[in-house]
C-alpha cells in the first residue's frame, strides 16, 4: 500500500479507521437525496456499489427502513433521505485485520450511531478476536 | 396542485423555477459521491429515479462522462464525482407548461452550466414556444 | 452575460429558474450538517455568504428554526441539519428582473417547499409586478 | 458514555474509528458547496465548529487551500469547494486516548488522503505513543 508510510499507527488502527470513513461517507454524502418506494430499491445498490468502489472494502450492505420511508413521504409521494431510515454494515479489511462495522438509528440514544461490531486478525485464513 | 396558493407568479414562472430546483439538486446532493467504471451505471440510474421521484418531473437522464471520469481515477481505482464529469437533462411539466433545463460543464466558461433549453406551452396537445 | 447564448428562453424565465437553483443548492449541500446550539450562528452565515458567491445574488438570508434545533438535539448536545428547521430568503436580480423566493417547512404540506414570493420588472429603478 | 455498549471493540479501536468518521462528514458533507474569496474565511470556521459539535472532538483546524481556490475560480468569481483545496486536521480524544488525524490532498497518490498522524494514550495526564 504506497499510502501507509504517511500514517503513524498499527494496521489495526488503521483499518478502525477506514470503517468509519465508509460509514461517514454514506451518511453524509446522502443524507437529504429523494427518495420514494419506487426508488428505493435502485438507491440502495446504487450506495452499496458506491462503497464498494473505495479502499479495502469487502462487503457493503445498504438499507432504507421502509416502514420509516412509508412514515415519512410528503404530500408529493417522495421525502429527503433521513438519520431515521438508512442502515448500512460495512466489512473492511486490511492488512490482515477484518472489522464489521454499522450505522443505525438507535431509539434509546435518539442517534444514528455508527459502531464496531468486531474486529480481528484473519491472515492466513485465521480469525482470531 | 395544493401548494399553488403559496406562489405569487405565474405557472411560466415557476415551471422554469422546478425545473432550476431539480438539476440543482442532483448537483449538490451527489457531487462528491464515490464512483468507479463498475458502479457508474448503477449510479447514473439510481440518480435518474432519484430525480423522478421529485415533482412535476416528466424525463430525466443523467450520464457520468466516461472519459473524464478515467481521466479523473486515482491511484484506488476510483474517485469523487466531480463537476467536469457530471450532466443531465430533465424535461418538467407544470400546468401545461413544458421545460427541458440541462446541466454539464462549459469548457469555454470552465463552469458546470445549467440552462433552459426550451420552455412552452403543451396544453391541449398543441406545442407553441 | 457570457451565458446567456446557451439559454432558450426569455429573461424572466431565467430569472425564475435561477432562483430555484439557488435555493435546492442551499438544501442538497447542507441538509444532513452537524449543527448545535454553540455553532448554528455562524453556519448560518456561512450558508449566506455561500449563497451570495453565486451569480445574480443581490440578497440572501438563512436561518435555522431553533425551537426545532433544540427539539432535535440527540444525547450528545448537536444534530444533523434536517428539512424542519432549514429557512431562506433569497433575492436575484437578472437582467432587470428580480425574484424574491424562499425555503420553509409548510406543516398542512409536510414538505420543505420552494416557492416565489414575488417576481418583477425592476429596470430602471421602477418595479412592476 | 452511554453508547459504549453497542460497541464491540477496544478503546483504541473505537478511537481510530472516531477520527475516521469526523474527518469523512467533512469531505462528504461539503465537498461541491459554492465558495469564493470572500467567504472561505467564514466558511472555513463554520466547517471548524460543526465539527466541534460533534462528539469526542478536541480541535479541529479547517483550512481551504487559497491557491487551489485561486487557480479553480470558474468565469463568474466562484467555484465548487473540491478535493484538492480542503484541508483538515483534527484532534479527538476517546476514554483516555488521543488521536490526531488529517485530510488533504497528496499528489503522489492523486488522491485526498486521510491519515492518521499519531494515537497515543494521555491517560493521567500522560502521553505514551
Amino acid at each position: 500500500m504506497n499510502s501507509r508510510r504517511y500514517f503513524n499507527c498499527t494496521d489495526r488502527d488503521r483499518a478502525a479507521f477506514e470503517a468509519g470513513i465508509k460509514l461517514a461517507s454514506l451518511y453524509h454524502q446522502y443524507i437529504g437525496a429523494p427518495v420514494n418506494p419506487d426508488s428505493v430499491d435502485h438507491f440502495e445498490k446504487a450506495m452499496e456499489k458506491g462503497m464498494m468502489a473505495q479502499p479495502y472494502m469487502k462487503k457493503a450492505s445498504v438499507a432504507v427502513d421502509r416502514q420509516v420511508l412509508n412514515g415519512s413521504l410528503t404530500s408529493y409521494g417522495y421525502c429527503s433521505l433521513n438519520e431515521r431510515m438508512l442502515k448500512a454494515a460495512v466489512t473492511i479489511v486490511y492488512e490482515g485485520i477484518e472489522v464489521r462495522a454499522s450505522l443505525g438509528w438507535m431509539e434509546d440514544l435518539q442517534y444514528p450511531l455508527m459502531r464496531i461490531e468486531h474486529i480481528r486478525n484473519i491472515v492466513s485464513g485465521d480469525a482470531t478476536e
